[in-house]
């Protein structure tokens, strides 16, 4: 397995290792001491609001509640609107991701999904920098080369783009995030490295549910051990920020269908949720979509 | 003195090996067998005819005669205009500058300069790379990251573009440039190390004349022995491509008084040309600015 993270002091863990993998951090385990899910769902300080999320501060120092919402943007929140369902789906599909990123050695913020729509993750300073993996040209690489969309790339390709809604997400260069020491050139290493094997896992995910993986982005952040810092996978991967084609019809089951007014958002995300078997009542009313009930329950309007 | 080109064949220079540096291919020294002016001058094929320079068939084969015009565009051709008496000093300006770097072991395609707005030069493969270096934020890099203008850089930044007029020379990174196999790693490396060699020279020339050297760009084009390449410098070193801004003053002695409609374009070529000893009667008519008295010479309009 690698070791990511070579700044890191041996053995610092923070009380999440877990004990599955000796001597690697796995942020999936349970809390130390038991959270009670009532002071969870208690009010809480807001962190910051996003486009597609919301976060809290979490009930011990150094953890976050990520809350999803329903809430889609695209073409830098230039275009508006809600998934009906969304946020609830994306929760559980990154659950499910992060969860199995974690088994095979990528460290990740996750450490586990609190109730429909929030899951506790680890708190980490945000790089400033959304990592995208290709393999078919699609979006903003097509118009920008004049790449036919569609086309499988020579081979897979990383970019990088500056986290800055002001500026519109600028693509930039390694050269830009070493200039500007937005990043350091080892944690640009395990970077890159770790969004090669989350690459590879994803394809064969998806692969496995007739699935192609066109594109997809990833996050990281930065956590502190004392004076060393390491490098984990951050934010969330679900259709938000991957490009997914049905491998038999070529039809997106992704954000796409809402950037390009294709219709059926709602359709297409439950259909990645139900093939990766996260509909627990095929063909019924499912825990994930009573939405209304859940509401119900918990006394909202 | 540093190598480049690991490709090459070893000892293999095409008769144009300088002997002023044994081992080493310096291409500004004179044709095998002597060219005559009219043969260089007479109706010859243009090759292609760029935004402000012409290409012509050479008078051997494997060269190129490059002509310097008056014609400047700004922001992706949308901008066109006239400096005069331009085409004459870029000329002259290039030549001395590509001179001198090969003198510290820079291979470049120059030959040498045939007459007032012309040059003989290698043909070379080209690179369609456009390789911007940068020591101070100004222009596109300020607009696109937010860097107040003026403001040096943490440390010099090389930026790649791709060479394609009709997508806008759009910015790229090492990793697309590997992925479209547009450059090979080998040549990258030869052409990064280059491109901060060329910038410690001109920082050091240009700050001789009480002159900041902002940013600029270079070309690189491939040369073929047999079945091994390398990479050479290309193109033009000018005003046209550099941003040049007096030391005391901080006055733009570049393109940006044309791209800005600052005015005064053609006294700040002539300024750079001037500091640098190439107008022979300084205050007085010189050669280079005789326009009218050449062409009536050579008996043109």
């Amino acid at each position: 397995m690698l070791a990511y993270g070579r700044q890191e002091r041996p053995g610092a863990c923070d009380g999440f290792a877990s004990n599955a993998m000796p001597g690697f951090c796995i942020l999936a385990g349970p809390l130390p001491g038991a959270v009670q899910e009532d002071v969870i769902m208690s009010r809480r300080r807001q962190i910051y609001e996003g486009k597609a999320k919301i976060l809290y501060e979490g009930p011990e120092p150094g953890t976050i509640i990520q809350y999803f919402k329903d809430d889609a943007t695209a073409f830098n929140a230039q275009k508006r609107g809600t998934i009906n369902g969304k946020g609830v789906i994306n929760n559980r599909i990154s659950e499910y991701v992060f969860t199995r990123l974690a088994h095979i050695g990528i460290p990740t913020h996750f450490i586990r999904r609190l109730n429909m729509r929030e899951q506790l993750v680890r708190q980490a300073e945000i790089i400033p920098i959304e990592v995208v993996v290709r393999n078919i040209a699609a979006g903003s690489i097509s118009k920008r080369l004049g790449i036919e969309e569609g086309e499988p790339l020579p081979h897979t390709l990383i970019e990088y783009y500056y986290k800055d809604d002001a500026l519109g997400d600028p693509m930039i260069a390694e050269e830009h995030i070493a200039c500007f020491g937005w990043a350091s050139n080892e944690e640009m290493q395990d970077i890159s490295s770790m969004a090669i094997r989350v690459n590879d896992f994803l394809c064969g995910m998806f692969a496995a549910i007739n699935i192609s993986l066109v594109d997809f982005k990833l996050e990281f952040g930065r956590i502190w051990d004392g004076d060393y810092s390491r490098v984990i996978l951050a934010d969330e991967i679900s259709p938000d920020g991957c490009r997914l084609w049905d491998m038999t019809t070529g039809e997106k089951l992704d954000k796409d269908r809402f950037r390009r007014d294709l219709g059926g958002e709602e359709e297409a995300y439950q259909e990645v949720a139900r093939r990766l078997g996260l509909l627990e009542n095929d063909g019924g009313p499912s825990e994930v979509f009573d939405l209304g009930a859940h509401r119900k329950l918990r006394g909202k309007k």
